[in-house]
């Protein structure tokens, strides 16, 4: 793929847009995104349009020329990103594209336009080289997958008619190497909260009323400190009663994955690789489950010093979920330990955020035959299958609402740093991801 | 004391500045309040500079015309207030001082611009109604208490015979009520960190590495959740050793001062008064040193859900030690226990960013005695010695470098909510501060 290449370009557009679905201050950016993309497929053809949902809209298009005797596709993609702090640690600019050494810089790059755009780009090159396209084509590309998806399931379930497909396909997920690619056949599910603890009607001087009252931010740490112990076990109760326990051959199939101690180590410059012990690094990213703090506030927080107890602190708490735990169950049994662990004198509020199912798919299909197909000619070996340690949560509720299964077609690379500063899409993995999309089409 | 009255329109002009000694970017204004006390003190005819430190100036000045028979006073005020966040919470702005049901709401108002003036307005009343002051008097007024006055030591060391005193004057404590008077004759001293937990180089996915690295809001958490017990005891080890036993004098004094457990309630709109069990709220706000987490931040903050680990975690902590505790001994111990709980394969910062000693004065002087005739005359009643929970470290300063003690004639309220929002000065305390400065002076 060279940098001059029109989709490249086309690309870079895209993703000059901050669409950055958490922030209501980007609410104009996501609606230019949504345009953007609208003319793009109409200029290919496409029946497209925006269609709104509780937050964000969803663009939806679809080009259906192939006869009802060839499959329908339906493409997930998402046009939204993550906010891009700290911006101090960007080499160059977040919304403003760049490639240095093959790869692409920017927001969204891998996560997920850049991805995304292998099928609209696959698509394109097909209807040049054809009059018509082999299969039936539809584009579901929403704008809140950064925030939980919130808005996702009941917009499908009150779609589904239009929504009806054979086979669903996500490219949001990466690939082993620029060498090894893979198929995701598993995704971890999410509960996604924010608890915020009140313990004083206003912020009070730390002299006058230090050792009479309770400090938030003390009993936050407190409580936070009681939801995992120093061996990375959660302790909220019968949290890992539901997990599933892989058959042997995926445990023998984990064991040939990358992803050991050093990789963790040199990919996220911590200082030790460390976890529940019987388990490996893979094991523990993809079929354990996993509780994080993912920002915490209080009082405050700028250079020098103020003697205060502030009135209240908070906390985003995330857990990833594996089969067969399930949202509505993981989040009930947080509530409660949140509740049980919350000192007499504390108001507390916990506000669920986002939640998505975990899912492992059936691979035994004419589809993934295709896909293995179609990776084996482009990058030379037979993908790998993994599980994955994020959360697309759409793939659970295709399942449930349109009864399909989604084969995960991920074009990143494991360094990408999706979600972090320096964001990256491999330039090489861009123009095999649009080859082996064309393969994969053709194969059908 | 009128709305219109003269001091309270010249206060106002004071309360305008946002002199934040804590933020940088109100450095211009630090050096407006420095130029409006000069002028102020000029025109009351005292030699008036502003001597510079390692960081924001003092404002000196003197008026020595009394003889050198007459004792000379050096009255200690501050001229910077702390950050006014939570804006949101503020009834009327900050820096826009308003009168309200007898009180006047502004950031600095009770502390310590309110407090501070009442002492040149005195001076202004009793040099229009004599032709000269009956005693000599030097102001130094310092513009980084509310960071710790941390260059203030070595200014007082190398301006000992400019400063040069018989008693040291400090309006910066609080009154029990409208109705009864206090003497403030011993104070908590104070250390202050910063911790900075780090343990990766960037914010990485939680989907990816959760499960396999450190979370620094984790480690932070537990780590906080370490330094007190669900008794409220600190577990530095050794850090009630010095604690000095209060005399039975002191116990039986101690237990006549109001600040109930009702009375913490109603202030702070706390649900539950609590602290460590065999102590009154009396006591553990004077004689027991405390610990509290003043600030805490990391990782994602804003509105809606980003899925990160993030790389670094960080707190304020700080102590309020009392005497025989030394801020030296404390800081040692703390930074001791910090780095045994820091976990392995955690990069710590331990920052102290401000200091000042625990300290007790001596009573028996003719200048407690004078202060006592004062307040007796204005407020009708004998004015109640106290122990403060808060810290002004210059007292400790005071003693052990210019060898005097410092009589603290607080005109506060302890409603006042200082370092909090809606600051405010009752009108009547100040009225009453200035005339008790006056009789003061005349009593010596």
């Amino acid at each position: 793929m060279k940098q001059n290449n029109r989709y490249v370009k086309e690309l870079f557009e895209l993703l000059s847009i901050p669409s950055i679905s958490a922030q209501t201050k980007h609410k104009k950016d996501m609606k230019k995104a949504c345009d953007w993309l609208v003319n793009k497929l109409e200029s290919n053809k496409f029946k497209a349009s925006i269609l709104p949902t509780g937050g964000h809209s969803v663009v939806y298009a679809e080009h259906l020329k192939a006869g009802s005797n060839k499959p329908t596709l339906l493409i997930y993609g998402h046009y939204d990103v993550q906010d891009p702090e700290p911006l101090d640690e960007w080499t160059s600019k977040p919304f403003k594209p760049e490639i240095r050494s093959g790869n692409i810089y920017a927001r969204g790059s891998t996560d997920d336009k850049g991805q995304l755009y292998t099928w609209i780009a696959a698509i394109d090159e097909l209807l040049k080289n054809k009059s018509k396209l082999p299969v039936n084509v539809k584009f579901l590309i929403e704008g809140e997958e950064e925030v939980g998806s919130k808005n996702l399931d009941e917009f499908v379930n009150q779609n589904k008619s239009l929504l009806e497909a054979d086979i669903c396909i996500v490219s949001d997920t990466h690939c082993i190497s620029e060498k090894q690619s893979a198929i995701t056949y598993g995704l971890r599910g999410i509960v996604y909260f924010e608890i915020i603890v009140k313990t004083l009607e206003k912020d009070v001087h730390s002299g006058i009323y230090g050792g009479n009252v309770l400090n938030p931010i003390n009993v936050l740490s407190v409580m936070i400190s009681k939801l995992k112990n120093d061996q990375h076990k959660i302790l909220i109760p019968e949290f890992y009663e539901n997990v599933r326990i892989l058959s042997t051959s995926e445990r023998k199939q984990l064991k040939t994955m990358p992803f050991t101690e050093n990789e963790v180590v040199e990919e996220t410059g911590a200082k030790v690789c460390v976890g529940e012990q019987s388990y490996s690094p893979q094991a523990r990213k993809s079929a354990r489950p996993t509780l994080d703090a993912n920002g915490i506030w209080g009082g405050y927080q700028e250079e020098g010093i103020k003697t205060i107890i502030p009135s209240c602190a908070g906390a985003k708490i995330s857990m990833r979920l594996v089969p067969n735990q399930t949202a509505d169950e993981i989040s009930a049994k947080f509530e409660k330990y949140i509740n049980k662990i919350t000192p007499r004198g504390v108001e507390i509020e916990v506000n669920k955020l986002a939640d998505g199912e975990p899912i492992i798919m059936d691979r035994d299909s004419k589809y993934f035959r295709a896909a293995e197909k179609a990776y084996k000619s482009v990058f030379g070996t037979n993908p790998q299958y993994c599980l994955e340690g994020g959360s697309i949560p759409v793939t659970a509720t295709f399942k449930t609402t349109l009864g399909k299964d989604t084969v995960l077609m991920g074009y990143g690379l494991p360094d990408d740093g999706a979600h972090g500063p320096n964001e990256k899409m491999s330039l090489s993995m861009f123009g095999k991801g649009i080859r082996t999309n064309i393969e994969f089409i053709n194969n059908l």
